[in-house]
């Protein structure tokens, strides 16, 4: 089976600095090999990790949550529809080796505390200070913190090695 | 419709202050008037408040995670059974008019998020300053902090007032 | 905990029969001390079997597929919210411990294969002649055919005390 | 976006007949460049497709009912993990452009109604007349009888075709 990477990160409230983090992301994991999944909306950090990813030669899942694919982003390869809402952030922590969070929301953190309570590794990039207290506070062990897109991929890579 | 409100907190790892005022909760709740919503599971703060509020006779609703009931609370009266694992997260939350966390993990977290993010409002009981932070940052309008289940009540009942 | 009887059927696409017998259904039910449960909206067999059942003062229990309550039916006590379209029909079957079938259309078909994979049994009332035939092809030992609501309800009793 | 192709059939329950099938439309649905899409379960219609499909070069997606891969077919490229049971077959046929039944099973029945529900086209390969006219008595424009492969693959051809 392929290496699944799970980028989450804010839809329309996504910053410019999320953005463009998740794009470069998107190509940092084309580089490794990686299948990357998301949401797969055409906004934010959804749209800026497929857009990454694809141009650099990744496949790109996205697990949508509306009925059809008409909010997709446009560079997804595969498009998952479940018609579940946010029911399907559920799905997008499962399916994924290691989850990375870029920026943080509320549908984020979700994902990251649904991602810890089964037991997947969160990696934490460009996220605010009370996210990374509180994550950390409800699982040491599986929250890892970088400071730069390399980083987060070497989180990614370690994970890998070790699982 | 009934009024519902959803009360959320950790299973296995609930604290025993969580346990003690989720079963209190479960009798303010009770004698409002209201119906209980929650896990359902036969451990922690779900098993605490069924019991609290099937005691002081109040109609009590788990919605279980797994494919039948053999974890159910013993103190439910209705058993939705999902088979969705922590995805059912998302119906509790949808299902709720108001929504209490009572004390915090993974689970409970991903809920107070999903809860946000469905633009329900939400009361903090016995939370950590950690998720007090995170969620007044993610949502300033939406969450609202209960230093006491009498004050919980209050909250619900001025949201319900107001709603 | 309560008893669950659900009653699947046409929504849109109910005929004149399909929703009287659910209205006469949802009353029988109610007579019985049971709760009804099924798909919650305000069409077809679903506000029917609501009608009838809250009419004659049972429980009524909707599993919406929407995000919001704003297609439920009037004659709902609890709406359980899933946000989660047809896979909502899954919660259904494994929620009640007998299912009838009033009426047949796409979802009903879904909702009847569904409880018969999860070996929930399954009574048939004004099904027609090729759902009969397919469905006791699949699992001849759980699907009971109804010719009246008096039957209906006789199969479920007899379901109820053997299991 | 690439075009999926989702064959549903029984797992343990399918026969030799359903398996052999499933394992040319696996084969087939390769040399048309498309992707195939299942339940994604190491048994029956499911392995035999993926087989199929992989050796001859397509890429297989399999949407896993547990929560984990432990009974995933060791032919997929990727596993949606979805940890909701048979509530997944809804995503199944949101997911795919047209719907293969491969044989006819309760699973293989939910989905073929879930997919007239979500106005998506199905051909029947290899299925019972009871389920045959069921399904054309429940949708008569969507509903298409191949008696072999090789007509399956012409009416997908032709339904993407004029979609």
């Amino acid at each position: 089976m392929l290496t699944i990477i799970g980028v989450m990160g804010p839809g329309e409230g996504a910053s410019e600095t999320d953005r463009r983090l998740a794009y470069e992301l998107g190509r940092a994991i084309a580089r490794e090999k990686w299948v990357t999944l998301c949401g797969g909306r055409n906004c934010g950090v959804m749209e800026a990790v497929t857009r990454g990813a694809k141009e650099a030669g990744a496949l790109t899942i996205g697990v949508l949550p509306g009925q059809d694919t008409h909010d997709a982003s446009q560079y997804l390869d595969l498009a998952i529809v479940t018609g579940m809402g946010n029911a399907r952030n559920s799905i997008n922590v499962l399916s994924s080796h290691v989850i990375v969070a870029c920026g943080m929301g509320k549908g984020t953190a979700s994902e990251v505390a649904l991602a810890l309570k089964a037991k997947k590794p969160v990696v934490l990039l460009n996220a605010p200070k009370t996210a990374i207290e509180l994550f950390r506070e409800l699982d040491d062990q599986r929250v890892f913190i970088a400071g730069s897109v390399a980083e987060a991929i070497e989180h990614c890579r370690a994970l890998m090695a070790s699982s």
